[in-house]
């Protein structure tokens, strides 16, 4: 399997390129539009061809590829079905699968960071991964104060979705902060301090006791993803 | 297995933690010394036991852990034959191999960035890759103008015996500045702008054009990685 993490510094933000090896169908989640060239670039060098470009969710603090990949790429540009991005191709739900040459991804409602995000869980006799979005990050969560978030149902899918997953599935976030690019569903369900032995209520009011400030990107960044990029 | 890629923001430095599995012996490589308590914390979620640390190379741009993971682990801390840092409890040779549970790397002498510095090879059921310090990046090489450099041995440590791995051998570099995170034999040796298709001259003359100011850590890293980061 060909597996590229790939992250962009200006906002933290990892995104994924998959393919189930040289020459074949790629798909891209949670991609970056100003690193558009590289992956491009990329595609190219690993002679694989891009046929699916996914967003967990409608990204407050970055601008996505998803149009730009499609304009040269012609590939299906995806969200979940609750997306107000009417911009893409096509709308996952519960349960859907995402399916390129060789690989499989399921598409799993996990609301709470927004209302409309998706977590993709692949299973594979190679790798067992879950690409989480914003929902679940390495020994924390994304924020749930803005675009329809929700604390309660933000714990509600981790604990009670993503969690359910196996303990050796990997957990790739949408971001991280503090160096770290992978962990596991037992290290979150064990380790994540706003998370373990915690209940919902006391989840809730870590969530409520933030106090962040808008991403400094969110005015310009919303609107822009709500047309997949491909604002005038 | 156990297989955690860590980033070190300041100096773009990237650590390997690899165990075989929950509960059993780790290794590290190229950890950098203020992220000590980030690794300790890890080995401890994660129930592993560091037995070996390992530095590719005496950095420039950061200061190794070395001697504070030996101090808090009792962990074996190893370097190449030729490396000046008299501190290290171990130094290997061309083909030695470094064995924890479950978990064999070889060492590979790989001069060119610096006179001393190696390359780990692992050869496992489940990944091959090759952790290559600074001699070989993604899409690039390490400079070749201090401590004790010589482009004409990057070019054959890289061309004569990295490329010779086999094509599928997953590349972990000690550094990236452009988001990538992992790549190939198969990418490098096709695609690696300095070395694909050029000759040992031609990369000679590319290595010698690059004008690199010195690392801003440099005075302060070498001579505090030569006592393994221990310097009172």
């Amino acid at each position: 399997m060909l597996f590229r993490q790939l992250f962009d510094k200006e906002s933290s933000t990892y995104t994924y390129l998959i393919a189930s090896g040289f020459g074949r169908e790629a798909l891209i989640i949670d991609p970056v539009q100003e690193h558009t060239d590289t992956y491009l670039g990329l595609l190219e060098q690993l002679d694989i061809k891009l046929v699916r470009a996914i967003d967990t969710h409608t990204h407050a603090d970055h601008i996505t590829a998803l149009g730009d990949l499609r304009d040269a790429t012609s590939c299906v540009t995806i969200m979940g079905e609750f997306t107000q991005a009417e911009c893409v191709s096509e709308q996952v739900s519960e349960g859907d699968k995402i399916t390129i040459e060789g690989i499989t991804l399921e598409a799993l409602y996990t609301p709470g960071h927004t209302d409309e995000s998706f977590s993709f869980y692949l299973s594979d006799t190679k790798m067992k991964a879950v690409f989480t979005g914003d929902v679940l990050l390495i020994r924390g969560s994304g924020r749930t104060d803005f675009q329809g978030g929700d604390p309660y149902k933000s714990y509600d899918s981790i604990v009670n979705k993503l969690f359910t997953l196996g303990d050796e599935t990997l957990v790739y976030p949408a971001h991280d902060y503090k160096g770290m690019t992978c962990s596991s569903i037992r290290e979150e369900r064990l380790h994540n301090p706003r998370l373990a032995g915690k209940t919902a209520e006391q989840y809730a009011e870590i969530m409520r006791s933030l106090n962040l400030p808008n991403p400094k990107m969110m005015d310009i960044a919303v609107p822009a993803n709500l047309v997949c990029g491909k604002a005038n």
